[in-house]
């Protein structure tokens, strides 16, 4: 070891070592500030000293029903205060967390459940009609050995299947917390490499994997959200992002390191959301842009006068100028971050310069819908040739893959040593988003690797077609996928929904494309409807790649570009 | 590992793991906000892309002139950029920095570079003569390879005895750094356990001890203390508070985490700071408490308009409440922390609660003369029976030992396996100061172990009667030590420097204490002069229990209590 002789080699021992964990912001939270509220769902408000002692009746309880340490714990809820509980009981018993994606149906519930080894499930009311229907698909080749089900008085709760699973051995939430004890003593992980989390990849791909997170990634995922959107200590966090989401981004253990308070929301619509803002003086929120644009369309009746800056950090596309223009005229402030599952969430943030708050909206618009730079707690972040995997130059032109490594990358894929290795190759967690990097350095993603659109030997970026639709005033939504081509390989074929009452054609569009874009980036053909969306929010292009193929195989074979 | 059945199990790897330095916070300053001004100094004004640079050129230097990873970097200096870049460039190269107090003599500094094995000195031009000196007092005995002299155009180097370490081998600070590569591929500690600083404490002890701190600490600490004083991204801080001392807190290397401004100080007094604050629009900026008492008492002429306000992070003493709110009254925020050389700085802070705010200025001094709560990075803090090491009562009156374990706990002390296994005992590090736990959680310090008086029995902190001394408008400065009795065993013995041209009498200050303390904490003698201090402004009890023992031996054996 550095400046150490082997005479005066200093060990970790028990006053200068312990394993990072964001559980011990938990503690802290109920000591320092005890008596501040930090979660709100309705009419239930909790302090950080409840808080804390309901976490510590939870890892108790679990202890109690015959769980050991390393044992998987599911929770399938919506952002209520169960989940939050969640994310620190399980782990402060030694157990991980995998918090599912409520939006999927039973089947791929029912694949998590035994691919995970579930130990225990913990249900919001709600969800309980599909767990029912996913154990039902389980039967009896897998098994669950604990049941908890949270009634939170909504009315959604089916009396009849609730009675018939209590008869079964399931618990009640608040009973179940109940026999645990307030007190326990919980202990960090013995080694910080431990997992805290397990959460699956939302993929629209046909094979969902098992991420693994660390406490040692999340504790420092956790800090760096805070540190890079300069979260203020006592910040009220509206809870717009799933809690299943990548652990809300870390949000959720970050809240407790600066004791905010938790506004926990069930349904995420512009009401609610406008609601919340008016209720609890919202200084904070985390949302996919589908929510923002919910939030600029939806009637001004609904929307309040919102006095103070509200921060909201987005990521999983680029804010169009309209959007931030729309946003900033009511008070919120975007944050463009960019991140995966893989990554404990955003490990990339367009970091905002003072410098550039003068420029005209569509030139904030453009340097916003980078993905911009590391985090603070990120090692390394690059684009890189496919092939060769040198860096890219900062040309903001040259394609490459987005590559990360460091503390913010998960530990690897549950059960699928190939899938981790493979993505783990040279040293970089290898993303499959391809990207380019700016002469000032910021990173911008032009596309995932699989929606790249070859078309007579030229790759076109699905995004960059889609930017320019969006930029036609009658265009709400726009998707932009590859149909297969006998001539040119591929073409683009576009989706698009129209913004209110706006009559669009085929030929419109495409004629607008062609002011906006070079030729052969032009959609060759266009089809209008609402577009399919993933349980987050993402549009499905594999059910658009499926359309885009029929519409390939029933058209006539170009004859010349257009 | 939790979750990790052994057909499972993720082992750390490039991808998704590094070692904890804050090293890396350079290079994404560099990266990120590489045309933003990181170091000013006088004239001189560097960017973070150049102050990248030249750290790049210091550790390839260092290794060109053949030194080795693990050796020891010395640097004397004031605030100037050369030990702010040696903060980076020396543990670039593998090295550690050892910065040592500039206001200790010859023959201290020579005892600390052969105690360390130093094999680079770095020093400034003030100080050079102060190193020939102990240089010379090492003779042969001891010898450092290589003397790098920064030459600031102050003035202040004599041009002989510079011409004459020229010609035996020293090399000129910027000569030096062009001796290096620019584009130095650094690379970050193979194990974030290994020594990134030592630092030897400043103690009014007789024996030093150096202070061995670790990458992993480091990091974490600069980090804690952006978080728990809400420092914004591109703060302007000024540096008052020494680099020696602690490494600047470890702001040293959190200002490059936030891409601040570094606004170095040669010569810290109430005129220097004030005309930063003009120049540079100073946010954030750290002081002992002396230099509090010094901006306050300067002529009202030497102090400009603030129209923001200005963070101030003070440590070592509490604040009066009279000092708070001239403070305030200024335009100053001053937030109390608490920390030692072993702790990287700060490990506790009064965390200010906005519920306070409204409070009366005594009440709110006397909430902020606690130190407070632990770090979000510190793992433990308590305070505990001396003998049993139980926690004592949060009952704010119970006096036990303040003690702290966790990440931002030294490794130990330098060829001291002794000292570093008694400072461990128990698995926490035991601070030396003695301590109470208020009802809501918040530590206070009472006073120093060995400063504790024993009279007749009972202890008496002597902090608590400097409280009261304090309190007496005509006191500016007081402290209290044991005077041996040959009744009582010890009394206290004050000693105090009046406000200006205040005229004080022994009867006079002994009457206002009857009023303000139980009789049997009240001093018996009072001594009237300025307090002698140490390097780093700490009052020098030890010189002053030297004196009341003196007094002691003289005095007449006092036949009843007051």
């Amino acid at each position: 070891m550095a400046g150490d002789t082997p005479s005066t080699a200093l060990p970790k021992v028990a006053a200068n070592y312990a394993s990072l964990t964001p559980l011990g912001f938990l503690e802290r939270a109920a000591t320092v500030y005890g008596s501040r509220t930090s979660v709100v769902y309705g009419d239930v408000k909790y302090t950080w000293a409840e808080t804390y002692e309901r976490c510590r009746r939870m890892a108790s309880a679990l202890l109690k029903h015959g769980l050991s340490p390393g044992d998987i714990v599911s929770v399938v809820a919506p952002n209520v205060p169960s989940i939050y509980e969640a994310h620190f009981g399980v782990p402060m018993a030694g157990m991980v967390l995998n918090a599912i994606n409520i939006r999927l149906d039973a089947r791929m519930i029912a694949f998590f459940l035994e691919h995970s080894r579930t130990r225990a499930l913990i249900v919001d009311e709600e969800f309980f009609p599909l767990i029912d229907e996913a154990l039902a698909i389980l039967g009896s080749r897998f098994t669950i050995p604990l049941l908890v089900i949270a009634e939170e008085g909504t009315g959604c709760l089916d009396r009849h299947i609730f009675a018939a699973a209590l008869a079964r051995g399931a618990v009640e939430y608040e009973t179940f917390l109940s026999s645990g004890d307030p007190r326990f003593q919980w202990a960090p992980p013995a080694d910080e490499w431990d997992t805290i989390a397990l959460g699956y990849t939302s993929g629209t791909t046909s094979s969902p994997k098992g991420v693994l997170l660390s406490h040692r990634g999340a504790y420092i995922a956790s800090l760096s959200n805070l540190l890079v959107w300069e979260v203020p200590i006592g910040a009220v966090y509206l809870w717009t992002l799933p809690m299943f989401h990548c652990n809300g981004w870390c949000y959720s253990w970050a809240m407790a390191a600066h004791a905010g308070t938790n506004i926990c929301l069930r349904h995420v619509n512009a009401r609610s959301i406008y609601s919340a803002i008016k209720a609890h003086n919202i200084t904070h929120f985390s949302a996919a842009p589908v929510v923002l644009n919910m939030l600029i369309n939806s009637p001004s009746s609904e929307r309040p006068r919102i006095s103070h800056t509200i921060h909201v950090m987005t990521a999983g596309a680029a804010p169009p100028a309209i959007v931030l223009s729309k946003m900033e005229e009511q008070g919120f402030k975007v944050t463009h971050t960019y991140g995966l599952t893989e990554t404990f969430g955003p490990i990339a943030i367009c970091a905002w310069k003072p410098e550039w708050d003068h420029l005209p909206v569509e030139e904030r618009a453009r340097l916003n819908s980078r993905q911009g730079v590391r985090y603070t707690g990120l090692e390394g972040l690059d684009v890189v040739d496919l092939k060769t995997m040198a860096p890219v130059p900062a040309d903001g032109t040259t394609l490459g893959e987005v590559v990360m490594r460091g503390n913010m990358v998960m530990k690897g894929y549950l059960n699928n040593a190939e899938a981790t290795e493979e993505s783990f190759q040279g040293g970089w967690y290898h993303s499959g988003d391809i990207g380019v990097k700016h002469p000032d350095g910021y990173m911008e993603i032009k596309d995932r690797a699989k929606d790249i659109i070859i078309s007579g030997g030229e790759n076109i970026s699905s995004l960059q077609v889609e930017s320019a639709l969006y930029r036609h005033p009658g265009i709400l939504e726009a998707s932009v996928v590859a149909r297969p081509d006998k001539r040119w390989g591929e073409t683009p074929c576009a989706f698009v929904t129209p913004n209110g009452d706006a009559l669009l054609t085929e030929t419109e569009v495409i004629q607008f494309c062609r002011q906006e874009l070079p030729h052969y980036m032009v959609p060759r053909s266009v089809v209008f409807g609402p577009l399919p969306k993933t349980a987050t929010g993402k549009i499905q292009k594999n059910v658009l790649r499926k359309k885009a193929k029929e519409l390939g195989s029933l058209s006539k074979t170009p004859q010349s570009r257009l």
